[in-house]
């Protein structure tokens, strides 16, 4: 017989490599328990977490480089990519729209254009795995409603061109969207050109639960005019407010409130100690995985792929490691709060004694 | 200066008589927070949860009539309303699909149709509120890819005629959804006929964060057979599952285990004590508010519709009662868990006092 379902645990964080997501932070886990029962898509009827929302926007567009965003948390990263494709496709004058984006980018992508009926242009990157702006520049026409840049990629954590992507966007009269959902946390300390005040960027994908600390699910969606919320507004009859510009109804308020607490407390100084200790870290795993002769695709934000054997990287999976693969077969590690330095030594010492016993 | 977060707390659900959520049971708040920081939308690194998802389906499948269901727990009812008319969407054979609905359908319907790009036909109800057969049958044509019916509607609380919906859906060749995102928890009880197994019904929507007692965000979408979720699916690199069938990416481990926490203490008998005690309550509301000669929509499931003057609304709003209304002005009053006797009392209380006040 099971167990009952309050005898059951969630999984621990100590061999998962392959997650975006990370043990939240105590004070963003404590807001969550204080407003699990709060929806913010009902915001007349739960004034409180809509208050915190608002609290919420605002410190990501500080962190995104906007004075006055417009937004709102999202159930994550696909949400906020579905919504801004969406908002795009609804202010395009074409009848026929395209969005443009790099191979690199998320398959949520994939999802809004299915979604949404419009053409997803995918363009080869370029031989680091970046965005290759005269690739863009050839698939961009007078139908593209949008161009999508990659600020963290999910497979290699790279970053595009984003200002060279939006100038291209803004010649072709295109919208942009830089997804930083995972990097967006890192990127404030990294000295990259990403944000709303490095480039004309219309729109913004930045996740709270992921580098953030958070609880799932806790997503944003940052735009920086008024206009692409509208587009996505709905009326919403029988709720005491008269439209919703979300894509779902419900929505979490423990995520918000999470995102709100989590927000107050790390921003900016946790969020930047934990760049550097990251940063430091996965260049450190990258210099060990390749001095034991495994291809490592180096690090530019804190993630590492790595070409492991097919049976290495079966085998550590088969002790708990949770590993995920890039779409070529490399290992992905992701280098989240809760991966250490201890962590890691014992996913090395995983490989090298497993690679004797599959002989590698 | 604003508190911080952790001094902040959520709205009481003292005076809350609009909201379709509640006060989740404890067990279903223990599990959530059990389960805070973990993702079902990435089955394969946290599979605690997965696992729990698939208990929670297998038990809304049995209270929906349904010996081996497919579906998922999705964000709410919206996304499992958007999920059936994409699903009918990329099913149908038509290059131009329609939805039928009546004009008592949830707003997700006009947003899952300005989403998908299909054309949604709202058909009035009949004279006490429920979908209209012939007006329905009218509207179908070659083209329709999904019939909705609606059991226990967000405005009246009324439950169409859904083997009759389903009937004509069959003739016409196109799919039948049923939305009991609200009432799903009361229908095994009440004696209706609304799903798998009395009609003919291909998908349905049936909320735990509502009378469920989960936390938000839990939501539904249940169906008969397995290519209504592939039909959804998209291909999903870089996890180590390789599809994906929902709206948004991650999703709240919160809500899925919350979920399975409730139909696990509450199904069956639980959820009937509770429809028993909700429908005696708002029929004992009814004649209350019936007997101080405001005009009443009688209640079907837990839920009273109320024609109250304008000025006696708005001064009952005033006192920070949480009060919506239907489209057409009347508040609406949903008998929710966290609402009983003594709420009721203290609020017929207040009209009384206020109605001499406004001078009505």
């Amino acid at each position: 017989m099971q167990p009952s379902v309050g005898e059951r645990r969630s999984q621990s964080f100590d061999r998962v490599l392959s997650s975006m997501c990370t043990e939240p932070h105590p004070a963003a886990r404590a807001a969550a328990e204080a407003f699990l029962a709060s929806n913010p898509g009902d915001p007349a009827t739960y004034d409180a977490v809509a208050e915190l929302e608002a609290e919420a926007v605002d410190l990501l567009g500080e962190l995104a480089g906007l004075a006055e965003p417009h937004g709102y948390v999202t159930s994550g990263g696909t949400e906020a990519n579905v919504q801004a494709v969406h908002a795009a496709r609804n202010l395009a004058e074409s009848d026929d729209p395209n969005v443009v984006a790099p191979e690199s980018a998320h398959f949520s992508f994939t999802k809004a254009a299915e979604l949404l009926g419009v053409e997803l242009r995918t363009v080869p990157t370029d031989g680091d795995h970046r965005a290759d702006v005269d690739a863009v520049a050839a698939a961009v026409d007078a139908d593209t409603a949008l161009v999508v840049g990659v600020a963290g990629s999910t497979e290699y954590g790279r970053v595009d061109p984003i200002p060279a992507l939006a100038d291209l966007a803004s010649d072709a009269g295109s919208r942009l969207h830089v997804d930083a959902a995972w990097g967006g946390f890192h990127l404030p300390f990294s000295g990259h050109d990403w944000g709303f005040d490095d480039a004309a960027v219309d729109s913004l994908t930045v996740d709270p639960h992921k580098v953030g600390r958070a609880v799932v699910p806790a997503g944003g969606l940052l735009a920086r005019d008024a206009r692409t919320l509208d587009a996505l507004a709905v009326e919403t009859p029988y709720l005491e407010t008269p439209t919703q510009a979300s894509l779902t109804g419900t929505r979490s308020g423990a995520g918000v409130a999470a995102a709100a607490a989590a927000l107050e407390e790390l921003w900016p100084d946790g969020y930047r100690a934990e760049y550097e200790r990251a940063i430091d870290l996965t260049e450190w795993l990258a210099v060990e995985l390749g001095g034991r002769g495994y291809p490592v695709v180096g690090p530019e934000l804190p993630l590492v792929a790595v070409d492991l054997p097919d049976a290495l990287f079966e085998a550590v999976r088969g002790e708990g490691w949770k590993l995920a693969g890039t779409g070529t077969g490399e290992a992905r590690i992701v280098v989240m709060p809760h991966v250490d330095r201890g962590t890691l030594e014992s996913f090395l010492d995983a490989l090298d004694r497993l690679a004797g016993t599959v002989g590698v």
